[in-house]
């Protein structure tokens, strides 16, 4: 394997496809990247098993040449020091060199590296998905979807298939969900020419963290494919598979109440900003609770108090007030990132009493949904 | 005590003064801020008792009013949480109020804090320091000789003395040296204006890297006094006082060698560069070491080898060697931090053979030293 590379590109598909290598993985080859040199391009594979990514660069683009004199082959490099190498040497392009003792060279002006590399036939191979079903989205609407609903995912282990966003595919309609069971956070968006339909797919919250890192916010396509077992988002130059969780995820639309006794229309920030602040003087506890409270058809008294260092109360004007008097407890984090995730000016907040969760969307748009469970103060 | 002051001026004095304020002090008042209230301005007093950093807002300044409705009085607030607070306060005015029973009240916009304030009476008092034997320097110069030394200490307590700067002024020449016994850095620079005289002062690497944080690069004077166990660096707005280290500072001067069998002349960034590339092979190792290699008489090889992953070498085109051949090994973290502090383009690197200490200066400019003591490699 031989060719002479532009640094840069090699830099960022390096970064892309460490993104999956872990350092604690239980298969020796995995801390390893694997590089792939066809007369088309180079391709670059990064796993821990549960995430696997690949990243394309292609040996000519737009009339831009990125890499030149290829000679095929494959080396598997480890993950530990490749990166730092590359993004260190000195000359914007870069010379690898794999020989059949599998002794790996990388020169770049000067500077000369000589590297044992691994047998790439020892790396497991990724899963060919069926693309049949595929169907596609804009990257910035995917990103959307994740970063309003992944916050959401349970961080504990007790009940697995809560760490995972369940992703529904029925009626032309794609579907994103998130619980901790004591929030929940979903987004709906019409998807057109498919056909595809299904309802129980759990991807891992952490390989939609990853993924959101990885795509740039562009209107360009991904396409995904869906099996029993595995999800593939695959862009122009990146194909990132993720497996899926098993078990049967909770059916959570009968947790969203379907009628409100109290309405606020509020300013997004400026409820976020006074939550914040509310929220500073309970740092040491997980969920630090705030307390709202109604004042008539335009305030509403935002406060928290601990027991030692002191109290806060702020009060926010807002747009207006529907129905009932309320006093209601809840968590502050909760809140906080359900408003961030709301990417509107305005929201609207129902709730059905004091102890029934309520629920949060933008002004006149029902397709995101943030749902938060009271606490009960005494 | 009360006061309205701008609360972007509060931000930066607070951010100043939690410097010093560690949340594991032995003495419970440390952990607050102290702030007091006179006519003429408000002091901000943070401490560890180590370092204490105290400053100053002026009511009024260059026409600008900072703070106005003064009531003299202090309170010490818990730092935990108030420099939160400053920061978070929707509007840019802020509201300080404390009542005789220790209640304070912190208003901006429609926030209100309340917070259980502590007596100031119960917070320490700073020592007052004679200042008749101070003398002045630019802080831009300060800062350079704190960073062109100070990371150099010692970071084990075997040899407390070495965790300090030797701050020396004698015949009108002030010297900061710094070794932690493999390599040693120094700077010395002419003061005028002073009879001052002292030479086994120690200041903590810790207490000058707060301070270098502080400050910002300006020509403006900092004066500085120092008694036997205290230091004190006063700027316009801020008091910064450290303890001292107790004991004998070794005698450095002997370790310098008078006499070089092989100099080079090099480009600093060039070699910067090619070490750190050649360091990047070894990275589990503390001080992971490269081999210099002179190749006649404008080029040295610089090499790095791992036994497992592979070995690194460069070339690098040197401006001048003269002298004997020579082959020798030291740490390039020492080497790359002793080029990373020369604010030169050019450097001199004189050896004394391979297993002797050598020295760097910058080229034509000898108040500024590093040295280092290379590894026997077999």
């Amino acid at each position: 394997m031989k060719f002479i590379i532009q640094r840069d590109q090699l830099i960022a598909s390096v970064q892309n496809v460490m993104k999956a290598i872990s350092s604690r993985t239980v298969i020796p080859i995995l801390t390893g990247i694997k590089i792939e040199a066809r007369q088309d391009g180079i391709t670059l594979t990064g796993s821990d098993s549960d995430i696997s990514i690949e990243s394309y660069i292609p040996a000519e683009e737009n009339g831009t040449v990125n890499v030149e004199y290829i000679e095929e082959g494959s080396i598997v490099l480890q993950a530990k020091y490749f990166p730092d190498i590359v993004r260190k040497l000195p000359e914007k392009t870069i010379e690898i060199h794999a020989d059949e003792n599998l002794k790996v060279t990388i020169r770049s002006g000067k500077a000369e590296f000589n590297l044992n590399g691994q047998d790439a036939t020892e790396y497991p191979q990724l899963p060919k998905l069926q693309t049949d079903d595929s169907f596609e989205l804009p990257i910035d609407l995917l990103k959307s979807l994740i970063k309003q609903t992944v916050f959401a995912v349970s961080t504990m282990e007790t009940r697995p298939i809560l760490t995972g966003v369940n992703v529904k595919l029925e009626n032309q309609t794609l579907t994103f969900t998130a619980t901790d069971s004591h929030r929940l956070a979903s987004r709906t968006i019409p998807v057109a020419d498919t056909t595809n339909e299904f309802s129980n797919v759990v991807v891992p919250g952490k390989s939609l963290n990853e993924l959101n890192k990885i795509l740039d916010d562009t209107e360009d396509k991904v396409e995904i494919s869906v099996t029993s077992n595995q999800i593939l988002f695959r862009t122009k130059h990146l194909n990132f598979l993720s497996r899926l969780l098993d078990g049967n995820y909770p059916e959570t639309s009968r947790l969203i109440p379907d009628q409100s006794k109290t309405v606020l229309h509020v300013k997004t920030k400026e409820l976020l900003s006074t939550i914040d602040r509310a929220s500073l003087l309970a740092k040491e506890e997980r969920n630090n609770v705030v307390r709202l409270t109604t004042q008539g058809d335009q305030l509403v008294e935002i406060a928290s108090n601990h027991p030692e260092v002191g109290n806060v109360t702020e009060e926010v004007t807002v747009s207006s007030i529907e129905g009932e008097e309320l006093k209601i407890s809840f968590s502050s984090k909760y809140m906080m990132d359900a408003l961030k995730a709301i990417e509107f000016e305005d929201v609207n907040i129902e709730f059905t009493g004091a102890l029934r969760p309520f629920i949060i969307h933008p002004a006149n748009e029902d397709s995101i949904l943030q749902l938060i469970v009271p606490v009960r103060t005494y």
